[in-house]
Protein backbone atom coordinates (compact mmCIF):
# COMPACT_ATOMS: atom_id res chain seq x y z
CA UNK A 1 0.00 0.00 0.00
CA UNK A 2 1.12 3.56 -0.77
CA UNK A 3 2.14 6.10 1.85
CA UNK A 4 -0.46 8.41 0.95
CA UNK A 5 -3.08 5.65 0.80
CA UNK A 6 -2.35 4.02 4.11
CA UNK A 7 -2.47 7.26 5.78
CA UNK A 8 -5.64 7.88 4.53
CA UNK A 9 -6.87 4.24 5.39
CA UNK A 10 -5.33 5.22 9.45
CA UNK A 11 -7.19 8.47 9.44
CA UNK A 12 -10.32 6.94 8.12
CA UNK A 13 -10.05 4.31 10.78
CA UNK A 14 -9.44 6.61 13.89
CA UNK A 15 -12.46 8.47 13.08
CA UNK A 16 -14.41 5.42 13.14
CA UNK A 17 -12.88 4.50 16.38
CA UNK A 18 -13.84 8.34 17.71
CA UNK A 19 -17.55 8.00 16.10
CA UNK A 20 -18.33 4.40 17.88
CA UNK A 21 -17.03 6.11 21.25
CA UNK A 22 -18.49 9.21 20.83
CA UNK A 23 -22.05 7.10 19.51
CA UNK A 24 -22.17 5.18 22.40
CA UNK A 25 -22.07 8.15 24.42
CA UNK A 26 -24.86 10.28 23.24
CA UNK A 27 -26.46 8.60 20.32
CA UNK A 28 -26.79 8.91 16.40
CA UNK A 29 -28.25 12.38 16.90
CA UNK A 30 -26.05 14.85 18.89
CA UNK A 31 -22.84 12.35 17.43
CA UNK A 32 -21.63 15.57 15.42
CA UNK A 33 -18.60 15.69 13.15
CA UNK A 34 -16.99 18.39 15.43
CA UNK A 35 -17.73 15.86 18.34
CA UNK A 36 -16.00 13.10 15.89
CA UNK A 37 -13.76 15.29 15.02
CA UNK A 38 -12.41 16.74 18.90
CA UNK A 39 -12.07 12.72 20.06
CA UNK A 40 -10.10 11.49 16.60
CA UNK A 41 -7.46 14.48 17.25
CA UNK A 42 -8.52 15.62 13.36
CA UNK A 43 -10.28 18.86 11.86
CA UNK A 44 -13.26 19.26 10.03
CA UNK A 45 -11.37 19.12 6.73
CA UNK A 46 -9.84 15.84 7.32
CA UNK A 47 -13.47 14.89 8.01
CA UNK A 48 -14.74 15.70 4.64
CA UNK A 49 -12.14 14.81 2.83
CA UNK A 50 -12.65 11.15 3.78
CA UNK A 51 -16.41 11.18 4.54
CA UNK A 52 -19.20 13.21 2.60
CA UNK A 53 -21.54 13.21 5.70
CA UNK A 54 -21.77 11.95 9.50
CA UNK A 55 -24.65 9.62 8.00
CA UNK A 56 -21.70 8.16 5.17
CA UNK A 57 -19.02 7.68 8.76
CA UNK A 58 -21.73 6.26 10.72
CA UNK A 59 -22.52 3.56 7.80
CA UNK A 60 -18.98 2.92 6.57
CA UNK A 61 -18.53 2.44 10.29
CA UNK A 62 -21.29 -0.58 10.57
CA UNK A 63 -20.27 -2.23 7.35
CA UNK A 64 -16.23 -2.62 8.79
CA UNK A 65 -18.53 -4.06 12.10
CA UNK A 66 -20.22 -6.51 9.54
CA UNK A 67 -16.85 -6.75 7.30
CA UNK A 68 -14.50 -7.78 10.63
CA UNK A 69 -17.57 -10.05 11.68
CA UNK A 70 -17.75 -11.96 8.25
CA UNK A 71 -14.41 -12.43 8.23
CA UNK A 72 -14.38 -14.47 11.75
CA UNK A 73 -17.28 -16.14 10.52
CA UNK A 74 -15.44 -17.46 7.10
CA UNK A 75 -12.76 -18.38 8.65
CA UNK A 76 -14.27 -20.28 11.04
CA UNK A 77 -15.85 -22.07 8.26
CA UNK A 78 -12.87 -22.85 6.52
CA UNK A 79 -10.93 -24.90 9.72
CA UNK A 80 -14.34 -26.48 10.31
CA UNK A 81 -14.46 -27.88 6.84
CA UNK A 82 -10.87 -28.90 7.61
CA UNK A 83 -11.80 -29.99 10.43
CA UNK A 84 -14.56 -32.28 10.76
CA UNK A 85 -16.71 -34.30 8.00
CA UNK A 86 -20.18 -34.15 8.66
CA UNK A 87 -21.03 -32.24 11.59
CA UNK A 88 -24.75 -32.14 12.67
CA UNK A 89 -26.91 -28.56 11.84
CA UNK A 90 -26.46 -27.43 15.50
CA UNK A 91 -23.16 -28.00 15.90
CA UNK A 92 -22.73 -26.24 12.06
CA UNK A 93 -24.08 -23.01 13.73
CA UNK A 94 -22.55 -23.54 17.34
CA UNK A 95 -18.70 -23.73 15.43
CA UNK A 96 -19.72 -21.22 12.95
CA UNK A 97 -22.19 -18.38 14.80
CA UNK A 98 -20.12 -18.43 18.00
CA UNK A 99 -18.91 -15.10 17.74
CA UNK A 100 -18.04 -12.59 20.05
CA UNK A 101 -20.92 -9.62 20.52
CA UNK A 102 -18.45 -7.44 21.88
CA UNK A 103 -18.17 -4.96 18.47
CA UNK A 104 -21.99 -4.47 17.21
CA UNK A 105 -23.84 -2.12 19.31
CA UNK A 106 -27.16 -2.86 18.57
CA UNK A 107 -28.64 0.58 19.00
CA UNK A 108 -26.48 1.82 16.07
CA UNK A 109 -27.78 -0.30 13.71
CA UNK A 110 -30.98 0.14 14.92
CA UNK A 111 -30.57 4.25 14.76
CA UNK A 112 -29.00 3.63 11.21
CA UNK A 113 -31.43 1.83 9.83
CA UNK A 114 -34.35 4.42 11.43
CA UNK A 115 -32.36 7.21 10.00
CA UNK A 116 -32.26 5.47 6.53
CA UNK A 117 -35.62 5.57 6.69
CA UNK A 118 -35.75 9.17 7.06
CA UNK A 119 -33.58 9.78 4.40
CA UNK A 120 -33.14 8.45 0.89
CA UNK A 121 -29.87 8.80 0.20
CA UNK A 122 -28.98 6.99 3.60
CA UNK A 123 -31.61 4.35 2.45
CA UNK A 124 -29.83 3.70 -0.96
CA UNK A 125 -26.28 3.34 1.10
CA UNK A 126 -28.33 0.83 4.03
CA UNK A 127 -29.76 -1.09 1.07
CA UNK A 128 -26.55 -1.63 -0.88
CA UNK A 129 -24.85 -2.49 2.64
CA UNK A 130 -27.56 -4.70 3.59
CA UNK A 131 -27.63 -6.76 0.45
CA UNK A 132 -24.03 -6.73 0.19
CA UNK A 133 -23.73 -8.25 3.44
CA UNK A 134 -26.90 -10.84 2.61
CA UNK A 135 -25.27 -11.77 -0.25
CA UNK A 136 -22.25 -13.05 1.26
CA UNK A 137 -23.66 -14.76 4.02
CA UNK A 138 -25.64 -16.46 1.45
CA UNK A 139 -22.42 -17.38 -0.15
CA UNK A 140 -21.11 -18.91 3.02
CA UNK A 141 -24.60 -21.14 3.53
CA UNK A 142 -24.61 -22.51 -0.30
CA UNK A 143 -20.45 -23.45 0.24
CA UNK A 144 -21.65 -25.18 3.33
CA UNK A 145 -24.23 -26.68 1.60
CA UNK A 146 -22.31 -28.10 -1.22
CA UNK A 147 -19.63 -29.37 0.95
CA UNK A 148 -21.57 -30.87 3.35
CA UNK A 149 -24.53 -31.79 0.93
CA UNK A 150 -27.13 -30.41 3.40
CA UNK A 151 -30.48 -29.87 2.04
CA UNK A 152 -32.01 -26.21 2.98
CA UNK A 153 -35.48 -25.52 3.09
CA UNK A 154 -35.50 -22.16 1.47
CA UNK A 155 -33.37 -20.67 -0.94
CA UNK A 156 -29.19 -19.77 0.50
CA UNK A 157 -30.60 -16.12 0.41
CA UNK A 158 -33.24 -16.32 2.29
CA UNK A 159 -31.59 -18.61 5.03
CA UNK A 160 -28.78 -16.00 5.15
CA UNK A 161 -31.83 -12.89 5.52
CA UNK A 162 -32.99 -14.89 8.30
CA UNK A 163 -30.06 -15.09 10.18
CA UNK A 164 -29.49 -11.68 10.10
CA UNK A 165 -33.18 -10.60 10.77
CA UNK A 166 -32.83 -13.19 14.29
CA UNK A 167 -29.54 -11.94 14.52
CA UNK A 168 -30.64 -8.03 14.51
CA UNK A 169 -33.69 -8.27 16.16
CA UNK A 170 -31.97 -10.63 19.14
CA UNK A 171 -29.15 -8.38 19.69
CA UNK A 172 -31.54 -5.58 19.84
CA UNK A 173 -33.41 -7.74 22.79
CA UNK A 174 -30.71 -8.86 24.82
CA UNK A 175 -29.84 -5.19 24.81
CA UNK A 176 -33.20 -3.86 25.77
CA UNK A 177 -33.29 -6.79 28.48
CA UNK A 178 -29.94 -5.48 29.79
CA UNK A 179 -28.40 -8.88 29.14
CA UNK A 180 -24.58 -8.97 29.82
CA UNK A 181 -22.28 -10.32 26.77
CA UNK A 182 -22.66 -14.11 27.94
CA UNK A 183 -25.93 -14.75 28.66
CA UNK A 184 -27.12 -12.39 25.06
CA UNK A 185 -24.86 -14.73 22.75
CA UNK A 186 -26.46 -17.47 24.75
CA UNK A 187 -30.05 -16.43 23.69
CA UNK A 188 -28.73 -15.64 20.02
CA UNK A 189 -26.84 -19.20 19.48
CA UNK A 190 -29.58 -20.55 20.90
CA UNK A 191 -32.28 -19.77 18.33
CA UNK A 192 -29.62 -19.48 15.70
CA UNK A 193 -28.85 -23.02 16.33
CA UNK A 194 -32.85 -23.83 16.48
CA UNK A 195 -33.39 -22.13 13.51
CA UNK A 196 -30.75 -23.97 11.33
CA UNK A 197 -32.07 -27.62 12.49
CA UNK A 198 -35.27 -26.18 11.59
CA UNK A 199 -34.29 -25.06 8.33
CA UNK A 200 -31.83 -28.02 7.34
CA UNK A 201 -32.78 -31.49 6.40
CA UNK A 202 -29.92 -34.20 6.43
CA UNK A 203 -28.37 -34.93 3.15
CA UNK A 204 -30.25 -38.22 1.31
CA UNK A 205 -28.26 -41.31 2.21
CA UNK B 1 -68.74 1.44 28.90
CA UNK B 2 -69.69 4.72 30.93
CA UNK B 3 -69.94 8.17 29.87
CA UNK B 4 -66.61 9.59 31.28
CA UNK B 5 -64.42 5.97 30.16
CA UNK B 6 -66.02 6.38 26.78
CA UNK B 7 -64.79 10.32 26.67
CA UNK B 8 -61.31 9.55 27.82
CA UNK B 9 -60.86 6.49 25.16
CA UNK B 10 -62.25 9.18 22.47
CA UNK B 11 -59.38 11.50 23.91
CA UNK B 12 -56.84 9.02 24.10
CA UNK B 13 -57.73 8.14 20.17
CA UNK B 14 -58.08 11.75 18.94
CA UNK B 15 -54.61 12.38 20.63
CA UNK B 16 -52.88 8.98 18.85
CA UNK B 17 -54.27 9.91 15.94
CA UNK B 18 -53.15 13.58 15.81
CA UNK B 19 -49.67 11.73 17.26
CA UNK B 20 -49.64 9.51 13.51
CA UNK B 21 -50.32 11.97 11.61
CA UNK B 22 -47.40 14.40 13.52
CA UNK B 23 -45.01 11.40 13.44
CA UNK B 24 -45.54 10.60 9.40
CA UNK B 25 -44.96 14.41 8.84
CA UNK B 26 -41.94 15.63 11.07
CA UNK B 27 -40.42 12.18 12.39
CA UNK B 28 -40.22 11.21 16.25
CA UNK B 29 -37.68 13.65 17.80
CA UNK B 30 -39.86 16.15 16.53
CA UNK B 31 -43.29 14.96 17.17
CA UNK B 32 -43.29 17.48 20.19
CA UNK B 33 -46.34 16.85 22.72
CA UNK B 34 -47.02 20.08 21.55
CA UNK B 35 -47.58 19.34 18.17
CA UNK B 36 -49.83 16.67 18.55
CA UNK B 37 -51.86 18.82 21.19
CA UNK B 38 -52.22 21.36 18.64
CA UNK B 39 -53.09 18.66 15.68
CA UNK B 40 -55.37 16.68 17.96
CA UNK B 41 -57.19 20.34 19.77
CA UNK B 42 -56.40 19.41 23.08
CA UNK B 43 -54.54 21.23 26.10
CA UNK B 44 -51.19 19.51 27.48
CA UNK B 45 -53.24 19.18 30.55
CA UNK B 46 -55.74 16.80 28.75
CA UNK B 47 -52.49 14.92 27.26
CA UNK B 48 -50.82 14.63 30.54
CA UNK B 49 -53.79 12.99 32.24
CA UNK B 50 -54.05 10.18 29.50
CA UNK B 51 -50.32 9.75 28.62
CA UNK B 52 -47.59 10.47 31.24
CA UNK B 53 -44.71 11.48 28.02
CA UNK B 54 -44.80 11.17 24.68
CA UNK B 55 -42.80 7.56 24.31
CA UNK B 56 -45.78 6.20 26.10
CA UNK B 57 -48.60 7.83 23.40
CA UNK B 58 -46.41 6.17 20.84
CA UNK B 59 -46.13 2.93 22.62
CA UNK B 60 -50.10 3.08 22.99
CA UNK B 61 -49.98 3.91 18.91
CA UNK B 62 -47.86 0.95 18.38
CA UNK B 63 -49.99 -1.35 20.12
CA UNK B 64 -53.50 -0.03 18.64
CA UNK B 65 -52.06 -0.77 15.45
CA UNK B 66 -51.00 -3.72 16.33
CA UNK B 67 -54.23 -5.00 18.06
CA UNK B 68 -55.94 -4.14 14.75
CA UNK B 69 -53.79 -6.57 13.16
CA UNK B 70 -54.12 -9.38 15.42
CA UNK B 71 -57.48 -8.89 15.09
CA UNK B 72 -57.92 -9.01 11.78
CA UNK B 73 -55.87 -12.05 11.80
CA UNK B 74 -57.58 -13.58 14.07
CA UNK B 75 -61.08 -12.92 12.62
CA UNK B 76 -59.65 -14.48 9.23
CA UNK B 77 -58.58 -17.71 11.16
CA UNK B 78 -61.91 -18.13 12.58
CA UNK B 79 -63.15 -17.53 8.42
CA UNK B 80 -61.04 -20.17 7.44
CA UNK B 81 -61.26 -22.82 9.88
CA UNK B 82 -64.98 -22.86 9.06
CA UNK B 83 -64.35 -22.86 5.66
CA UNK B 84 -61.67 -25.39 4.10
CA UNK B 85 -60.87 -28.74 6.20
CA UNK B 86 -57.26 -28.83 5.26
CA UNK B 87 -55.48 -26.29 3.07
CA UNK B 88 -51.72 -26.34 2.43
CA UNK B 89 -49.48 -24.36 4.65
CA UNK B 90 -48.83 -21.74 1.96
CA UNK B 91 -52.35 -21.49 1.13
CA UNK B 92 -52.94 -21.23 5.34
CA UNK B 93 -50.79 -18.07 5.15
CA UNK B 94 -51.87 -16.31 2.46
CA UNK B 95 -55.25 -16.43 3.63
CA UNK B 96 -54.44 -15.37 6.69
CA UNK B 97 -50.92 -13.00 6.44
CA UNK B 98 -53.20 -11.35 3.43
CA UNK B 99 -53.48 -8.69 5.56
CA UNK B 100 -53.71 -4.80 4.57
CA UNK B 101 -50.06 -3.24 5.00
CA UNK B 102 -50.91 0.51 5.27
CA UNK B 103 -51.68 1.23 8.81
CA UNK B 104 -48.36 0.20 10.32
CA UNK B 105 -45.69 2.60 9.53
CA UNK B 106 -42.21 0.79 9.86
CA UNK B 107 -40.25 4.12 10.24
CA UNK B 108 -42.69 4.24 13.80
CA UNK B 109 -41.81 0.94 14.92
CA UNK B 110 -38.04 1.50 13.96
CA UNK B 111 -37.92 5.10 15.49
CA UNK B 112 -39.60 3.44 19.02
CA UNK B 113 -37.42 0.66 18.82
CA UNK B 114 -34.20 3.03 18.48
CA UNK B 115 -35.96 5.22 21.16
CA UNK B 116 -36.30 2.08 23.22
CA UNK B 117 -32.54 1.44 23.12
CA UNK B 118 -31.91 4.57 24.25
CA UNK B 119 -33.99 5.07 27.28
CA UNK B 120 -34.73 1.87 29.98
CA UNK B 121 -38.38 2.93 30.95
CA UNK B 122 -39.22 3.21 27.02
CA UNK B 123 -37.33 -0.60 27.11
CA UNK B 124 -39.53 -2.09 29.73
CA UNK B 125 -42.91 -0.77 28.13
CA UNK B 126 -41.85 -1.85 24.38
CA UNK B 127 -40.55 -5.49 25.35
CA UNK B 128 -44.28 -5.93 27.54
CA UNK B 129 -45.60 -4.87 24.11
CA UNK B 130 -43.45 -7.14 21.74
CA UNK B 131 -43.68 -10.31 24.45
CA UNK B 132 -47.73 -9.83 24.19
CA UNK B 133 -47.95 -9.35 20.82
CA UNK B 134 -45.92 -12.46 20.52
CA UNK B 135 -47.49 -14.51 22.74
CA UNK B 136 -51.04 -13.64 20.85
CA UNK B 137 -49.65 -14.96 17.07
CA UNK B 138 -48.08 -17.52 19.17
CA UNK B 139 -51.42 -18.67 20.46
CA UNK B 140 -53.18 -18.35 16.93
CA UNK B 141 -49.69 -20.59 15.34
CA UNK B 142 -50.40 -23.08 18.16
CA UNK B 143 -54.68 -23.45 17.52
CA UNK B 144 -54.13 -23.98 13.52
CA UNK B 145 -51.66 -26.61 14.35
CA UNK B 146 -54.15 -27.98 16.84
CA UNK B 147 -57.23 -27.64 14.22
CA UNK B 148 -55.35 -28.74 11.25
CA UNK B 149 -52.64 -31.40 12.60
CA UNK B 150 -49.83 -29.51 11.44
CA UNK B 151 -46.46 -30.30 12.76
CA UNK B 152 -44.27 -27.29 13.29
CA UNK B 153 -40.10 -27.97 13.14
CA UNK B 154 -40.01 -24.94 15.69
CA UNK B 155 -41.94 -23.99 18.96
CA UNK B 156 -44.90 -21.71 18.49
CA UNK B 157 -43.31 -19.29 20.19
CA UNK B 158 -40.44 -18.87 18.09
CA UNK B 159 -42.17 -19.69 15.01
CA UNK B 160 -43.87 -16.32 16.04
CA UNK B 161 -41.50 -14.20 17.09
CA UNK B 162 -39.49 -15.17 13.33
CA UNK B 163 -42.82 -14.06 11.46
CA UNK B 164 -42.98 -10.62 13.39
CA UNK B 165 -39.02 -9.84 12.58
CA UNK B 166 -39.59 -10.97 8.80
CA UNK B 167 -42.95 -8.59 8.81
CA UNK B 168 -40.64 -5.97 10.33
CA UNK B 169 -37.60 -6.42 8.54
CA UNK B 170 -40.03 -6.87 5.51
CA UNK B 171 -41.66 -3.95 5.70
CA UNK B 172 -38.58 -1.62 6.65
CA UNK B 173 -36.92 -2.93 3.55
CA UNK B 174 -40.14 -1.88 1.17
CA UNK B 175 -40.26 1.66 2.67
CA UNK B 176 -36.26 1.84 2.30
CA UNK B 177 -36.79 0.51 -1.49
CA UNK B 178 -39.86 2.78 -1.82
CA UNK B 179 -42.41 0.14 -2.81
CA UNK B 180 -45.84 0.97 -2.89
CA UNK B 181 -48.49 -0.65 -0.84
CA UNK B 182 -49.09 -3.93 -3.15
CA UNK B 183 -45.48 -4.50 -4.14
CA UNK B 184 -44.77 -4.33 -0.37
CA UNK B 185 -47.79 -6.38 0.23
CA UNK B 186 -46.30 -8.69 -2.39
CA UNK B 187 -42.70 -8.86 -1.04
CA UNK B 188 -44.02 -9.54 2.57
CA UNK B 189 -46.32 -12.58 1.76
CA UNK B 190 -44.08 -13.90 -0.48
CA UNK B 191 -41.37 -14.55 2.57
CA UNK B 192 -44.23 -15.33 4.83
CA UNK B 193 -45.52 -17.99 2.76
CA UNK B 194 -42.05 -19.55 2.00
CA UNK B 195 -41.11 -19.47 5.53
CA UNK B 196 -44.31 -21.00 6.52
CA UNK B 197 -43.74 -23.85 3.85
CA UNK B 198 -40.18 -24.38 5.25
CA UNK B 199 -41.13 -24.32 9.00
CA UNK B 200 -44.43 -26.82 9.15
CA UNK B 201 -44.26 -30.92 8.10
CA UNK B 202 -47.26 -32.23 6.96
CA UNK B 203 -49.72 -33.80 8.61
CA UNK B 204 -48.78 -37.68 9.43
CA UNK B 205 -51.27 -39.50 7.60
Amino acid sequence: MRQATRSRENTRGRLMDAALEVFAEVGLDAASVEAVCERAGFTRGAFYSNFASKNELFLALVARLSEMKLEEVESRVHELEADQPQPEPTELVRRIVGLSLDDMDPALVSEIRAQALRDPQMAAAYLAWQDGLIARIAEIVSGLVDVYGLRLRLPADEVARLFVEVADDTSARAALLGLGKEEAGAMLHGRAERLATALVDPPLS
